[in-house]
């Protein structure tokens, strides 16, 4: 079961990072990380790179695509080979997934038309004007897609995928493995949980995460 | 503000990146991922790598240290350039943090004695034999030492880092931008919520997270 994460410049780190430590420890699972150009990819705060082991054009048919978002969404989405690459590669899959902003580029590829998406809160308006049907929910399946909402969702999502995948039972084990307990010391979380000043002042700031 | 993150071969992606997403947006962090040797540094499962852009010989006075766990942990343990590293990096940090097992290193370094600590649930017990005092919550505080329990739970710890740092209201502005609302599936996420064979088995399938 090949899982292909495409990285781009500008990718937010925990979009790529938390699915893969659900997903790569399912049985029989080979994550393969993949770039235009194999190398380290930098993440959108620029201290961290990860390295992509493959070009994309050797990785066609993964089983499953998981699509991270990020700032560097914003020039991904003018990449027309980028694009293309994950209209061939989400014809292969079982599953083809986005966490963040990485729903946007599902979209701009054409692979969201008149389904229901979710991606990060700043960015979801967006979504409606590239043929997807937005959803604030932190995770959202429509087939064989599904979305999560910004950064850590990629967690949930990839459990959700998992349990699907391979059953309760080991999408379990691999939560308590990585001992997933949130505790999260505010409730600020979401738009709805979060203070309304924060909110407004955080979208007034110019944030970017499309 | 300069917080240092120490990579090692088979480190687990997720306590790093975890923390990373979360203090590299503290207004003033420059975040240094740094290792004996730079360059693409392997996580445990192998089919991913970060980029350590320093070596540690260069990073000796971070004002945060963040230590990552994972079954690289056994090999580092014995590391004793390593573990020199770690008591010079500690004497000149504002705060030490570890993620996961990798408060044994913490401890092997003697950083821990006699300090409150946790660390993965699995590894947990050792971390008496190394002169810290077990604590089984998700975020332990002791002084200027911060642990957190496996995995996933540096996120939290990160967190209450922020707020210690920089005030509640920017912890907060952080938790809202990586959208941090976790909804996980399934409450498997701790030994005391998990299903009691899972629990079991995990223990007797010799999983090694330290």
């Amino acid at each position: 079961m090949q899982i292909a994460i495409p990285l781009y410049d500008g990718f937010t780190a925990l979009d790529a990072v938390g699915p893969y430590e659900i997903l790569a420890r399912l049985p029989g699972a080979e994550v393969v990380f993949a770039a235009t150009r194999p190398g380290p990819v930098r993440t959108e705060l620029g201290s961290l790179a990860l390295t992509a082991d493959r070009p994309l054009s050797e990785v066609t048919a993964p089983d499953i695509l998981l699509v991270p978002g990020g700032p560097g969404t914003v020039e991904a989405l003018a990449d027309q080979a980028l694009l293309d690459w994950l209209r061939t590669a989400a014809a292969a899959t079982t599953w083809t997934a986005s966490v963040c902003s990485g729903s946007l580029l599902l979209a701009a590829a054409g692979l969201l038309n008149g389904r229901r998406a979710t991606s990060h809160w700043i960015a979801l308006d967006h979504l409606a004007g590239m043929g997807a049907i937005p959803s604030n929910e932190r995770v959202v399946f429509d087939g064989k897609y599904a979305t999560a909402a910004g950064v850590s969702a990629g967690i949930d999502l990839a459990l959700h995928l998992a349990g699907r995948i391979a059953g309760d039972e080991i999408a379990q084990a691999i939560q308590l493995v990585v001992e997933y307990d949130p505790q999260p010391p505010y409730d600020a979380g979401s738009i709805s949980t979060a203070p309304a000043e924060l909110v407004t002042s955080l979208r007034a700031s110019g944030l970017v995460v499309q």
